[in-house]
């Protein structure tokens, strides 16, 4: 088969062995990819793949199984699936943990199925798995306009919350058409006074973030009581001072998760977390994915070169 | 009646007004009361009470009920209990909303359950009810020799934890005797490797902690994958580095809480936990009040010099 393969930090299209599925795993035909910050990441050298994970990027996909490995029950040859994946999306065929399967939403073709997986799965197991928004909270989205930004918009308003964001100026009627409360433009404004004043002073209860150092004093500033923030990228760096006394006067928390290193097993109910709450608000028109553009797979560079600019709104796609 | 009034950081015993049952309260006459750090903090002007609680010291007491205010049913004259206050314990007389009372445990006496409601709300409310302690975890406690120490050693044992402490070498023996697992002599060894060495390398599932800033990179260190930290006291600073890199790995949380200032709705439900979740352990003698001493209440500047040694094992009573 052929693959986009990482050599001297750039990204190629190259003849690569085909997987195999083994126990447990089925193979599918990538019919679309797409691309998250974490690939890019990879590319430069930042984020190799975990022990087992495809060397090839690509931590989704959708496309249609072509071979199921020894014990898989309950899937077939030729259904239509989509799939969060450990690294090995950027290919014709990968590999899968059935664990890690997912079908394809109603109302989605098979190409727009591969904008959900990833952003669906890391702002569930967040948001709602670790963080426990409740309807009537309020949400604060950092990067509003990203692939995970427009999914967490879409999902904290379909869950009741009102959801704020930090976007660049030229993203924010796209982010309120969205159902986005408050567009803050970071470049121009405080996010802290500007949610501040937006909720009366009470502040975030959640706080989903992927700029890390950079924003953890005012993450923490922003909260609301018994607020949480979570970290899940740090574009602004990892590490920060941390007023403990500014958290305890807030009875406040901080984590930081990542999705690609998770065990297997835990990956797998995370997947089911997403298929049993998730799915039957992409199938009632409540959580659409948003789609920039679809470049050709072999195309990938491309595809990075975009992601980079940050003139994206919502998921970059790779389509076979 | 008499209460122990702060003067020029100092303790003394004076005439007060007597205090008022008002609505959903009653007035305990205190039999025993009990000295907590938060105490020694306010007497020194670090730590005023909340707005509307009494001026007088004192987080907990024992007594009995000697009135009911308007709207108060289910209590009556002359019951016997012991209470979470938010101040005001070290008196002859103190008024308690009726959602922080508590019965005198089975098996107690009524001094000796003095000794019991702000260690166990505290301990219950953060290591059960907050960070969720699951059976066959690993807790790490610091300060495992103050009351807070001693009981969170109990109460993990009983829950079915692991539980590792970190204390004076000369209160090592007595730790042992409650449960603990492991003792670290934290004046002379490194409690991140002495952890770690105990758990094959993986570390401490919850973190209670009440050094605050000197401590935080190395419960960082310490923490096991998904672990949670919970900083309750500052007695090592309140700002640190946080790597949130290291956190991310772990996928772990760092929390910071305080029981005084929660709202009264918060503290009836905390209180109600531990009535259903501790008092029958205590009730079974897998949880006892470990008490260091009592001194007469108009003593209390003698108490609070105790404590300040660090010389104390469990709890310091109060008793009119």
């Amino acid at each position: 088969m052929h693959a986009i393969v990482i050599e001297d930090k750039g990204l190629s299209w190259a003849e690569v062995p085909d997987p195999e599925a083994g126990a447990g795993e089925v193979v599918v035909d990538v019919t679309a990819s797409a691309v998250n910050r974490a690939d890019v990441l990879q590319r430069q050298g930042f984020y190799p793949p975990p022990p087992g994970a495809p060397e090839f990027p690509g931590l989704e996909c959708s496309g249609v199984i072509s071979a199921l490995g020894p014990g898989v029950t309950g899937h077939h040859v030729g259904e239509r699936v989509c799939a969060l994946l450990a690294g090995g999306g950027y290919a014709e065929r990968v590999a899968v943990p059935v664990g890690q399967l997912l079908p394809v939403p109603a109302g989605l073709s098979l190409v727009e199925a591969a904008a959900l997986p990833e952003v669906a799965c890391t702002v569930w197991s967040n948001v709602v798995d670790r963080d426990r928004l409740r309807p009537g909270e309020t949400l604060l989205v950092h990067g509003g306009g990203s692939g995970i930004g427009t999914f967490a918009v879409q999902l904290g308003v379909a869950l009741g919350a009102s959801v704020l964001v930090t976007a660049r100026a030229d993203k924010h009627e796209r982010l309120r058409a969205l159902g986005a409360a408050l567009t803050v433009d970071y470049q121009n404004h405080d996010f802290v006074r500007a949610v501040l004043d937006h909720t009366g002073g009470r502040g975030a209860d959640v706080v989903l973030d992927i700029i890390g150092a950079k924003y953890l004093a005012r993450n923490v500033e922003v909260l609301a009581p018994e607020g949480r923030i979570t970290v899940i990228g740090m574009q602004g760096g990892r590490s920060a001072e941390l007023d403990l006394g500014q958290l305890m006067a807030k009875r406040g928390r901080v984590s930081s998760t990542s999705l690609r290193a998770r065990p297997a097993a835990d990956k797998a109910r995370i997947v089911a977390g997403v298929r049993d709450q998730v799915w039957p608000l992409v199938a009632a028109g409540l959580v659409k994915p948003v789609i920039n553009s679809t470049f050709p797979l072999a195309e990938a560079a491309r595809a990075h070169e975009l992601m980079e600019s940050g003139d994206h709104f919502g998921k970059i796609l790779l389509q076979r």
